[in-house]
């Protein structure tokens, strides 16, 4: 049945209009098939009322790790459970991870991520992370982009000794990105110093949750990120740096930019409002349940990172949505480096930012669904069938009541896990329906999300900025000069 | 007739992607009626070959002077000339100043520019400079928001015993300003040290149009754009600095910005690409001709401008057109201080920008867009009735062919005047056809620009990002202190 | 009679070594006669036991405001009170300010002052403000520098409609610096901003003294520093500002530093340990007691402060001691802005700079030196007669206890004020023996300061500096152009 | 026999002023016995008139590589012709490196090192690189920092598959680096990133020293610098910069200190002057002489060093003095990669920085003397031993003309290699005297300088820069958590 939303404000990326929008049967494409005032409506539509309510396009959260093996363990959301969460606060996409074990075939992995992902109840696509390198990573990788629509990867910096990527791995993946037109993504922490912080904190018998924060503190974050973007600049390659969380990290970012470079940077909600005093509460298990990497920071930096937002030196915001219960969280009891890293989000980004960024004057409504949704799309190669209330796009779409209040519990969240960061939170701002490709997935508190109704986004590679990317390296490239042998 | 732009590839600021576009009859209102690849048109359909070309948003040029009255001369395009040549270049909408002089009631200077521009044969508003203060400037400031249409307001740190505005004018016309919701722009020079660097090259006889960069230095404009930003933020107004012309007033503005502040900044092509080694030509008639303020700049700046424009720190692209021919720059002969100063461009701009940015990998095509007029449209509050190929916008379009080559010249340009500073510049991306809502001003070398067919462009206050302010503003409001009297 | 301190480890800007100091008798000069391990006295010498201590030069504070008439009161120390502190806490020399009235003659005020200071117990120089323009302040600064020892001029941006000095002041006072070889400094506050918001803060209700830092916010700082400095850096004149108390003004003085300039600055205790909240104290009076310009800030801002201080980013430690009792800052009870502005520390500074400095890993001893004494006597050309453990240097020089401890307190302190801003602070580093130009005035508690023993110090124009910013201009001199008339 | 300099004018790094100085007989220990102007001098005293000159200093070179096993080759200056050379220039220390090869231990290398050094005509130390890490060679730091008088520890970031550092080594090296009280130095560039330039370039038939530039861009040192930086900020230990070349690495030592660290930095004559045009010479021969690493670079550049030793963000003046002749730089002829990297300058640093510096208003003469001789002395603890004209150092001086001219020439040299790369440049700042502990080794052209003079400089560790991090470093010890165990 097609489906209208009459009454609302339509909030784009652009502008904010008066207008109704027309979505058609999820079996019949499930597009937006007309904006206007004055749509005429087949007779068998049903009809949303959006009266004093927000029209926007559905929230793409490009970083999460549903069903995740980690640390000896896997997360406790799966695809099917974290995406109808996501849907209840008005995210209508992930793009979520494929993470190779180092030799494990990039292909194998690939595979068997797809196959976890075909529970999801939203649409889902997939980065996929190179970590380790041989020839045939390299051919793996031109695979994935020309025949399996994956058009970015990740390389973690962090998590010596497992995942992570060293500078040869780096130069070679960028390098190969460069190639394929695909998108370099990164975790941006010096694992080095990492593993030697962790040695001497345990060392010193710092073994709870708050030596977690002392083990990665900003000027790891802030070094590897401008690592990376330094060599994706000698390379001549676009790059995004994942949940960057420190003020070093978002200088860095902003002077990179500032020497035209095209680096893109994501925030995560967390990382904009929680402190780092709650690895120090004095309940183990609560601190235990913050633990996630990078760790939440004080005050200057969340600052830093509402300011990179605005300033549109930061461009999207995501959850790295990766959750553990207290039962796994506890395998660090004795070791804070065993706890497994990872918080949720994935259900309450949408309003954590809107409290925190609409109605604190951070962000106008446009730039809300710009880092949301938008500049997602728009990066990842999505855009604009996602990303954007236009006809013809998927009605991924949310209702947003500004006025509405939520106050954030795990007793009320649909995540599959029994901690939330943001609990006792009051949001001003909420979804009051969240449609998926033309599906009503959450109305009014009902959640109707759907096993198995999300499809696998195949996202080409070379998005817009790789074209300039190639024109200015082609005109940097080398000349010959002109040399008589001498005697 | 309507018109039908047929197999072109559509450039938007967001997105690119083949479709046509039919354009409703100027008398019928002009507006875009539909974009598709199969739409259906009225049989009196005027058709448009756009194939293997670009369809884009008309240029928007927030910075002109047409027929100013300005150092004892008058510039020699005016309101008609000035818009044709535009309309020849891919432009289809200025916006031009209104300047009274000390004293003048704004009101009366309102109504004598909005007397000259009636000739207009593209699109127009105005911003209103405020180059004094006193109570009845407070007040027509709100009679031009309010039933004029006039939503920025202009400000000159430099033109000392002019319309130089000091500290006291600037701070008292911007809080005027954040309570109408215009937005405040300045011309960012400081005035008194013009004034004395003047005075004291004239007095080391250095009388040529040599001593006009020397007169103006970098710092200069750093200075002037810092105070203003720096001003503007402790009212809690956002503001635009026009005619960027240095790194120290990028570095200025990206620091802002940084710093979380809603900052534009305005760029003219020629700054873009011309070096300053022009004021030392041998020809005084041709070093003459390049003055302006600020001047050209070495190429350190250039890049700098670039690299603003490409990390989102500046924002429009103007061309300050404003030009005087030979005769009339001869009156600085003895003295450069009395040379006219202005240089043109309203029809050059777009190409040059399309040249030197797309075609060198600075700018994508989006970027381009986005740099000529949808961020002028949303930033002077003209979205998306300009700045967007929408439908139920004006039909402003440029038919762009990417391949097509022109060399500039002032033997074939259609500006009114003698000199151009891109003189034998051969760019490549050449507008073939323009439409001014709807109308065809523009055909492949055919200029059929209608003498008074521009309207004038009434622009409401309170941009989006206004609001943002306000509530910010609102939370920084102070707090009283529960003080029982110490004795 | 001479003097010997014996046992002692000498701290000077360089270095740090154990040897014994011989000072000559004040009526035979008082200069160090010699330094070692192994130094012949004569028999009639006095001994001062140093074991365990270090021996500095004595501090010099270039920042004092000693019996000023100000805002229609006098400040309440006057030099001989003043400088007596001074001896107390270790600090040997001040430079005071002379404050002509706009249109006073500055001959005029300079003699009120030199009379004023004969009371003084430890040598003095004079600043003299320059708070308007005409061509006699020209001619008197030229007899100040060539006769009078004045090799430093004053400007206040803050003070409108006092003492305020405009662009035009300005650039006309720097210019004339230069070519004196005399150091231009500045007050840094926008004072039409700090005006504006003034009047906003009253008409909203807000008279109370929580109202003083709202209407000195740090941006009016940050800003007016900025002018300065870019002022100066066009005229080729190097620059020092007074009292940097904001982040603002510290990125601004090292950016300004790394693009080549020769910027110094100066900071204050106070600045650099007291929080911006005690301006909200409950009590008006100890709220009035804080008010100084500029105020106060939060924790950002004293880092940063010291950052610059250990970078080399800021050179001297200051005072600007100008104190008044709570008579006469309740002048302003019912108007903020009718508060005395000024605090004290002319005793107390070397302590709380040892104690938060030294002891906190922030300075080392020599760099200690440097910002208290050595650096202040460089700028101002008083080196190496001032600032050095130098044989030929006067015998200023302070012992210090690095052990000993003090809880600073008005009923314990010298300065003639009924309150001290850094009240209950307990410091770990004190002064034990002070002497001046080789006279005892401070031994273990006894204060034996002498009224009138100070003597005003003649500084020669063209410190080290100037020479090098001489050569540099002298090359950036514009060359002409070789212009055959064109036709 | 003592020798007594007469009618100079002494620059200190602290002041300037006229004295005699009188050196003591080198067989009795050559130190300075006294200064003044009214010296009575032994009988059989030698006399240099230095009237008209200067008495500075002599210059410190903390960085050569004399006959340097190297990429296949030797460098062609032996200890004592570079020495000798430095002397017939004014330097009179250097400090050399020790290089073991991986697994090599360092004892074996620092013997090595100590017996070629023997026939040194200047005073010599050495500082070791750890080139690889095991639990032998964290002792032999420990050894040598604590019974052969070396404090400062060199990592190459460059050089990879021979004598590259990795974080692993760089960590574990700074980290006992900070336990011994010893300095860590690095060469900032990032070998992977060097190392694939490389390879892409010869792949695409780049093989002449045009390439070795492009191998090397300057991102490739900032990135380097700033992971040093932060690593070193991290571990809290203070870092050393060797030959910064690149603005990038300007700025980030420049915002490294601005944060409140202890950053120091080296720069090259070479960098400060030579533009990278010199790698696409025609001449193969010519431009292969240049390739040293980092490469020669940009004005851009240039200006940003220059800038940085104004400022006082770059502390030391070096050379990497390491020449090859130019039957040794033909071993690359095929492959650009395979010349000896290397260029010369111990014999010309002092009148290159004088000409470029001093007379051209950038440096005073007594920053001269600061960044040739006296900040190094600081910073490597040779001070005040070495880099002060003061009673009781060595008598190490150098006499000066400022009106001097010499034209460098290859022809003229005492360096024993067949290229200079200042070839033809004249200086206007000549050595006429260089005295090493009190000999005099260079007299108006006369080169004396004595094989096996050089004495090997013990170096103490914990400079005083050590004491305030260690204090700072005390301070950020992280403190428990009282938790109670949770259920």
């Amino acid at each position: 049945m097609p489906t209208l939303i009459r009454g609302g404000t339509i909030i784009d990326a652009d502008r904010t209009y008066r207008a109704d929008v027309l979505c058609a049967d999820p079996q019949a494409g499930g597009t937006i098939l007309a904006i206007g005032t004055d749509i005429e409506t087949p007779s068998d539509t049903k009809t949303i009322d959006a009266g004093g309510q927000y029209i926007m396009p559905g929230g793409i959260d490009p970083h999460t790790h549903m069903e995740l093996p980690f640390m000896g363990t896997t997360a406790s959301d799966d695809f099917y459970t974290g995406t109808a969460a996501g849907l209840s606060g008005g995210t209508t996409s992930i793009i979520d991870f494929v993470i190779p074990s180092p030799k494990q075939p990039l292909m194998d992995a690939f595979k068997a991520w797809r196959g976890w992902a075909e529970k999801a109840s939203s649409d889902y696509g997939f980065h996929v992370a190179v970590t380790w390198w041989d020839e045939s990573v390299h051919r793996d990788m031109g695979l994935l982009v020309h025949e399996h629509g994956v058009s970015s990867f990740k390389h973690f910096m962090a998590y010596k000794n497992a995942i992570m990527a060293d500078d040869e791995v780096l130069v070679n993946s960028f390098t190969r990105s460069l190639e394929l037109g695909a998108l370099p993504t990164v975790h941006a922490e010096n694992g080095e110093l990492v593993f030697q912080l962790q040695k001497q904190l345990l060392a010193k018998g710092f073994t709870g949750p708050e030596a977690h924060p002392l083990s990665r503190p900003p000027e790891v974050e802030g070094e590897a990120a401008n690592r990376a973007i330094r060599i994706a600049q000698v390379l001549g390659v676009p790059i995004y740096i994942v949940h960057v969380s420190a003020k070093d990290a978002v200088d860095v970012i902003a002077k990179a930019r500032n020497d035209g470079l095209r680096v893109f940077g994501e925030v995560l909600p967390g990382h904009l409002v929680i402190d780092e005093s709650v690895y120090r509460d004095p309940d183990w298990t609560r601190a235990a349940a913050h633990v996630m990497s990078p760790p939440f920071r004080t005050s200057e930096h969340r600052e830093a990172l509402w300011r990179g937002l605005q300033s549109g030196q930061l461009h999207t915001t995501a959850t790295d949505h990766c959750v553990f219960c207290a039962s796994q969280k506890a395998m660090g009891r004795e070791d804070f480096t065993r706890i497994p890293n990872g918080c949720g989000g994935v259900e309450d980004r949408m309003s954590v930012l809107w409290h925190h960024g609409v109605n604190m004057g951070r962000l106008t409504p446009n730039e809300f669904v710009r880092v949301t949704s938008t500049n997602a799309a728009q990066i990842f190669n999505l855009y604009p069938r996602k990303g954007a209330v236009q006809v013809g796009a998927d009605a991924d779409l949310v209702v947003w009541d500004p006025d509405a209040t939520r106050t954030i519990s795990v007793k009320t969240h649909h995540q599959k896990v029994d901690f939330n960061v943001f609990e006792g939170m009051t949001v001003q701002g909420v979804a009051t329906h969240t449609l998926t490709r033309g599906a009503l997935a959450w109305a009014n508190g009902d959640l109707r999300a759907e096993r198995g109704a999300g499809q696998y986004l195949k996202r080409p590679p070379n998005a817009s900025y790789f074209e300039a990317a190639r024109v200015a390296n082609k005109l940097k490239e080398p000349h010959p000069v002109n040399r008589a042998e001498s005697a």
